[in-house]
Formats: C-alpha cells, structure tokens, sequence
C-alpha cells in the first residue's frame, strides 16, 4: 500500500535502494527524486542537505526496526522455545542475504556515515539498541537468558556475516563454507549464549 | 620510510586515508593527491578511473594483510600455546578500533564497493581468504585446530564488532558491554572453536 504511506516515508524508502544500488556516493537528492518518481526538487524540499536526508534514513530504519522487534515480542504466542527462537534468526539471517539486501546494505552504509555523522549515529544506536534488547528478552521468554553483551555480540555478529555472504567472491564464500547461512546463524546464537556478563541498563530490564 | 617506498604504494596509502576520514563519496582523484602531497593529475596518471584506484586500495590491503599473516605464522616461536593466540586476537581487535581504524575503515568501505566492483571484490576475498587460512593454520599449531568456518567466522565477527565499536554512540556501547574489546575477542574465539565444520579446501590444507 505504497499509496497510503507519507511522502517522506516515500523519500526514505527510495534513499534505501538508492543507497544499496549506488552507494553513499551515489545518494543525492536528484537520484532520490528518479526513485521515487517525484518531480526533481522533491527530496531537497524536505531535506536540504545530503547530511539531513541520511539521518533521515537512518530515523526510518530505526523506527521499522524498533516497530518490528515490538511486533515480534508482543505476538510470540505462549509455550515458545530455544528452538523457535533459534530458528527465528536463522530466517532474519536468510533475510538479509535475499529479500531484505537493500534495507541491511543501506543499514551497512550508515553505519559507516555514522562514523563521521552525529545524527546517523543516534539513530544507528537505536537500531543497535533494539536488536540487542529483543535479542535479551527473546532469549529470556523461553527460558535462555543471555546477557546484553551477548545480545550485542549477535547483532554484531550478524552484521559482519551478513556483509561477508554479499562481498565476497563466490570461491571464497564457498571455501570458508559461508554458502549456508544456517550453520553461521547457530553459531552465532552460540556465542551469545556462551558471552560473558556485561552490567548494563538491557541486563537490569531482562532480568 | 615512506620516501624509500614507490609512488603507487604511497597513493594507496593516502587513498586508505582518504577512505577513512571522509568515505567512497570523499574519494577522488584530486582528494587523494592533496593527501600524498603530489601534484595535481599524479593519482589520475597512475589509475585513470575511480574503480581502478578502488581497485589499488582493495590490492595493496590484501597484499599488507597477507604478508603480515605470512609473517606472523614464521615467526611463531615454538611452544606457544593457545593463550598467546587468544592475545594476538585481543590485541588485533583493539588495533582494529585504535592505531589500525583508517585501515579497518578503509577496509569495511571496500566491502560496501565489493558488491559492485568485481576487482574490488576479488581483492577483499583474498583479505578474507588470508584472514581465514591464518587463524586456522594458527589454531592448528597451538593442537587447538578450528575449520575453516570457524576461520570464517572469526574475520566476519571481528568485521562485524569493530564496525559495531567504531559506529555506534558511546552511551549504546556501554550499554552492551561494547566498551572492552577484551570480551568481546574471546567470544569470537569461542564461536571459532566452536564452529560447525566445512567441507572447504582450507580445512584440507589445515589438516
């Protein structure tokens, strides 16, 4: 129901397949206004300059990211285990290599903007921070708890398996056995489970 | 001894620097040699397109990153044991966000270019390729062996929490135990000893 969204949620969702098709480098306010098939001067409308449009898609994806990992928890029907959870990540894996490339290689861009820019970095962090934070809880609801740390090193984790799947030379994916993501996706769930403690606030609000 | 170093080594490294300080978009010829301090048109005569100098950076990293691996397994002492692997990790990983992070970003940069460049790519395989074998065959002699997805997964990881360390705000990072890489190395190790095996030629050579 693209029709029904806003415009600068429209802009947004452009700037996404803009960014995973041409690169930060190629993002600027024309190829925006051809994505989204608006009249040239649309996306300097709503974002003056270069640096607010990217902040702005990084508030998008952090607002659809936040939205569905509340969706996730509040719809986890009762009498979910490891094994669910286990293989809900393995599909969020899967995801990110297929259906979902442009959002992870947008997300991918930011994260390097949010090294030089304060307002992709705020919300990059709120994208980290609930990714982490379900990860937590999930985990907690059927009864395996891990650590924010660990939560943390699971987004981390899959972030530079998921980059490493889209990067690499096939012959290579291949020799480092990266042409299964499942196997990845377990042992990735193993290392959170297995990290050490850290005292943070998501530590507190899982227990 | 930068001056006994020839001018196409000395581009890259500014490239690498350029990379690093204003990302692909802040990559261009002119840029690069303001930063060697040659002439203008110098980079330009070296590698006449933007891919080719990309293509440079991606070459001159791999080859770095493969002599330092070549290096660092002939100069292993006998009688190390798994300990002072597990330190050549912490203390990669802490270089990765502090005297290596214009390299470390450089590198995460070609990674976003691998997916459209093919020369790019091919070079930031043989990075992976390197990366991977190394701690496999690191692994092997300490009597502590890893498959060659472990090797995998241990590069992707380091990618993936370097990255998460270098971009997300200070407040997140504390907040998932991501202010001490310490931690967060020896779960990567931990995930690496763990790992599933794969059937690839690493393995074979490794064993």
């Amino acid at each position: 129901m693209p029709q029904r969204r806003n415009r600068r949620a429209q802009l947004a969702d452009a700037a996404v397949e803009v960014l995973a098709r041409d690169g930060g480098r190629g993002l600027t306010h024309r190829a925006v206004d051809r994505e989204a098939g608006f009249p040239e001067g649309t996306t300097k409308n709503y974002h003056a300059t270069r640096e607010s449009l990217l902040a702005a898609v990084a508030r998008q994806l952090a607002d659809q990211h936040t939205a569905a990992m509340h969706r996730l928890r509040e719809q986890m029907p009762d009498g979910l285990g490891q094994a669910d959870v286990q293989a809900l990540y393995l599909a969020m894996l899967r995801r990110m290599v297929t259906s979902a490339r442009s959002q992870f290689l947008a997300l991918f861009e930011l994260h390097l903007e949010a090294v030089r820019n304060p307002q992709v970095r705020t919300a990059i962090g709120e994208v980290a921070l609930a990714g982490a934070d379900s990860a937590v809880q999930l985990h907690a609801a059927v009864g395996e708890p891990i650590s924010a740390r660990g939560g943390g090193l699971l987004e981390a984790g899959m972030l530079g398996v998921a980059m490493s799947m889209l990067s690499l030379p096939e012959d290579v994916v291949g020799r480092i056995g990266f042409d299964d993501p499942d196997p990845l996706g377990r042992s990735l769930l193993g290392m959170a489970a297995a990290a050490e403690p850290a005292d943070g606030l998501l530590r507190g609000r899982a227990s």
